[in-house]
């Protein structure tokens, strides 16, 4: 078993695009480290307003002068050409060349990452130094690209709960070439599944979905639709081995159990993580979940600048979508530290249901040696009586947790003192112990 | 057909007491440009808490030193006599004058407008340079008014819809010899009318009442109260020729859906303009829409200057009431514009029903050839998919508008575009696509 | 019948600890004041998650030098020794007694009060000035205290009214030799029900209770679980004669109907009184009422120093829980002035009803002579306009007050005002008087 940067290093050059060789390389390496179900969509079959593309190979691209020096060559590097580029050869003027040559708006010496997968367009990618040494009048193009009927996969991981409502994890891992954005998510991924299965049978089903970015998404839900009423919640994982915090995006229902438990969560974690709304951190697979007629909440989580930052000027992190976006810009212990955070709010959620108190009033503390002196320790005697207070039927711990903004665990483990004591329980639907009366 | 400032010029100068025969006059000529019935409410009738007034008349009236010199003189201008004033003659001191004797707050050359419909009184209004130069220690004074039996008269402009639900326009006639407040609103409402006649025929039957303030609105919904549940919505139209900025003012219930509407339309108009929570801005007929037992979402469109400018001190405009409220503060340009803005707003609402998806997930855009690039674009693209993201037969037009805070154009051009690829229709009743599932 | 400050002369000094004779001395009088019914729980008795404790009793205690100087004697003054102390006798070093011996953390001629009903401890108290004087290597303490079986009382006074819905006002009893924590509740709440009982039969039945703190409100209610659904609402008494203004803490539920108008009556009061949420002004037996399982708004007036004040660095008040708290830091006219808060709170809560209009649009003013010119008194003519434009039988007396930021009694005053002319009547549930349509 492969530790999360033995896989980044091993997978990361390979050229993963949506449909092509190498992302089925890279899927079958990652089935071999974690039993995987791989869905096959066919090119051209229709996903709900979307069709499967074709498979894209390139089997050779360069750059030369009109004298045969080679400037630029796609076996030096996988984003040199335009991911779906046309097919083109000939001989081009400097202009009409540049108009087909993609830089980095930032980093100079750095390859862009561009996609055309519905342009139909031809392209190169090289670095903004390299462009402006290109002063001749005319170049010779050759870029040998195919486009076949292929086979679009998606690796599916399902982990199988004591309920067939399921957690919907997702990474994409079509970016070629690159760690950060996006293989750091797929091993983090990886590597929490491989935890929930060490562990005891979890409530919820599991499935973690690797897949090319949206259209994999679409191509699973149409073909899952009976499945999408069973999506009790779900997270987007990318983007957790830089040296950013930890940023959590909320669905577009910030009031779901999912989104305030995992809040609670985080809030626990660095002090440095940060929550944002949907759509203001990080656009990616989770689009597809919170979309019309799925409308499952499906937060995201990756490391990203906050926005005051300087960094942010490169938004999200300054190697984004480039050549530089390499193994050394992340590491095994921010990896961890993301599966930890992962592993710690599916936990929760786990556990996050609504609290019924079996007292009625203040609880006698003292009683049952659980008071807690508010002269010694006033935060823990306020949580310990507000938690309390709380249990009512109506309130899960998640949102005593927010409405008291404190940490999940932090309910949790007063709940936990409490529940030893017989004083509450738990259920998965309301039950409200409150004496009906006439609204006053 | 008459400009509408063909009809300011032709109309303002009349003696347009709430029953009067100027008003009546007024009511008529109005009733040449366009087709109207005019409903008739005899002095004496019962309207709800109200009783319709007698029909009022000034025959003559002024004020003369003990000479005989005429210093002011009913003949000169209207708004010399106090409305609905008490007849009065006789020899009076020069502090009892002083005591009947009304001026203008802040304009010292102008004549005040002042009316007593219901405290039975009798006045005058002069300005006070004038009332500055009554040294004398006694004045006569003549005031011949009658009150007698008359009808209370409001005229209705019906433009047949497909449905019988209808919107209402309101504006009232009732202010004599001014211009801005009272009779821009009528010929921006006669205008608009015309304007949607001329047109298809509309969703919403469309009822633009022509009034006395406030007993006209009570008479007709007191006489109309069948049609008050078919009443969707409505807007009172006054003071729209004037230097100043449109001001809406939202109606008691801002959540309406035409509320949401016309603020969405309003914010595609002059960047200047503004909206104001009800009865903020201006208080109006659409108090009695608005009034409990009818409770009419009614808003108010007229141009107010914003609380914080200097012409504020003289709310709602510096001529406001008064004997400088002529022809010449008000031009036909800014009433086309607010002609074309209300105009906007109703076709707006016309078109403002619930977006339902025909589409599941994110739609296809560069598949249907609506994909806008981020990069070139990045307004269009986030509205595109941020419009699209709404699709849900849960939120209508307006709503989706007020959520993202854009205009009501940019949502409806965008749902044009996708509408025309068959990926959403529209239904007057919302009809939710979200899959069901516990509530999590 | 004595005056409020009369019983507090006459009970303060008394040694109320929670079961005790003293206790049951000051209520045995009280109930001379007023017709109490005393609920009698015996030691040992559960109620809900509770025990009642044994009743204690100190004998004798002292501290001696070793050469028999008295230095600490409890009948100097029964804060000497701390409530519910365990027997202690014997020598002991300077530095065991130095951890028994409780003092003042801000007042250094003062004896704290301290009670340790649950903790089973011996202890003595003392001011810092006598604690310092302690050089000696060795003491000798003497407490004679003894648990024995006892009853915890908790007296009842009901005032019976048309409904059986009660209110409850609740204050206790049980701070030995203090007077504005907590006497000065209790002589309130007495004082408070001798009017009412004076009065006309009120709407609801009020219950008086005073006990003591926590496990009285908890015995009492766990006896009477059948009326808690009759608990329409609440209002806890104490500290009511000090130098502060006068603090009203709302409930768990602050949008009830009672924490509306209680805040609504306050607003009218003396304009330094001041309202915070639940659990940020003082904490009292109201924690019982508005606990799980109970869930009574219950909200509590006090007299506090705000928080930005100097004298809330001694929170609440500079004499609290301890010897400093005598009759001189209160008076007769700020309880007597307390007690008219709470008098009016409870009459604006059984008139606060349902307004049901009888009208429809608005009331035509001058006709029922009730016209407010707006030049004279703008703001009565924006409370009479908009109180009646909010009569439409879904808004309570208070929702009025509480939506236009003005006093309950502004409010019912125009009301009485219109409900004389027969516009409007009152209703105890809601009815909408609103015309139903279509949601625009």
């Amino acid at each position: 078993m492969s530790t999360m940067m033995e896989l980044v290093e091993e997978l990361w050059f390979l050229k993963r695009d949506i449909v092509s060789d190498d992302f089925d390389k890279a899927l079958h390496r990652l089935s071999e480290e974690i039993p995987m179900t791989i869905h096959e969509y066919p090119t051209g079959s229709q996903a709900w307003t979307w069709k499967v593309p074709e498979k894209w190979t390139c089997h050779e691209a360069y750059l030369e002068s009109m004298d045969g020096e080679r400037l630029i060559d796609y076996t030096d590097h996988p984003l040199h050409v335009v991911s779906y580029s046309l097919p083109f050869e000939g001989e081009v003027t400097r202009e009409e060349l540049l108009g087909h040559l993609h830089v980095h708006p930032h980093i100079h010496n750095a390859i862009p990452f561009v996609f055309k997968y519905y342009q139909r367009d031809w392209g190169l990618c090289a670095s903004q130094e390299l462009r402006d040494s290109l002063i001749d009048e005319k170049y010779r193009v050759v870029i040998r690209t195919s486009f076949d009927p292929g086979i679009l996969k998606v690796g599916e991981v399902i982990i199988p709960g004591k309920s067939d409502e399921c957690f919907m994890l997702v990474a994409h891992l079509c970016h070629p070439a690159m760690v950060n954005d996006d293989l750091t998510g797929v091993v983090v991924g990886v590597d929490v599944a491989r935890k929930i299965f060490e562990g005891p049978k979890p409530e919820y089903t599991y499935r973690l979905l690797i897949l090319p970015e949206t259209i994999g998404s679409v191509a699973y839900l149409s073909d899952h639709e009976d499945l999408i009423p069973k999506m009790v919640g779900g997270l987007f994982l990318e983007m957790l081995g830089n040296h950013a915090p930890l940023a959590l995006q909320q669905s577009m229902q910030p009031e779901s159990q999912v989104d305030k438990t995992l809040i609670a969560v985080l809030r626990g974690c660095d002090p440095k993580s940060y929550v944002g709304p949907y759509r203001t951190i990080i656009c990616n697979d989770e689009r597809q979940f919170n979309a019309p007629g799925v409308r499952v909440p499906m937060l995201s989580l990756s490391r990203v600048e906050k926005p005051e930052s300087i960094e942010s000027l490169y938004q999200p992190y300054p190697e984004y979508h480039s050549s530089c976006d390499i193994p050394a810009i992340v590491n095994q212990e921010r990896l961890e530290a993301a599966r930890d955070t992962v592993i710690e709010m599916l936990h929760a959620f786990e556990k996050n249901r609504y609290v019924v108190n079996k007292f009625k009033g203040e609880v006698f503390a003292s009683g049952f040696g659980i008071w807690i002196d508010y002269k010694e320790n006033p935060e823990g005697h306020r949580n310990l009586f507000q938690i309390m207070e709380r249990c009512d039927g109506e309130r899960t711990v998640a949102d005593i947790a927010i409405e008291l903004r404190i940490t999940f665990q932090t309910v949790w483990d007063i709940l936990s003192t409490i529940a030893k004591k017989d004083l509450v329980t738990y259920s998965s639907t309301p039950k409200s112990t409150t004496p009906r009366r006439e609204q006053v």
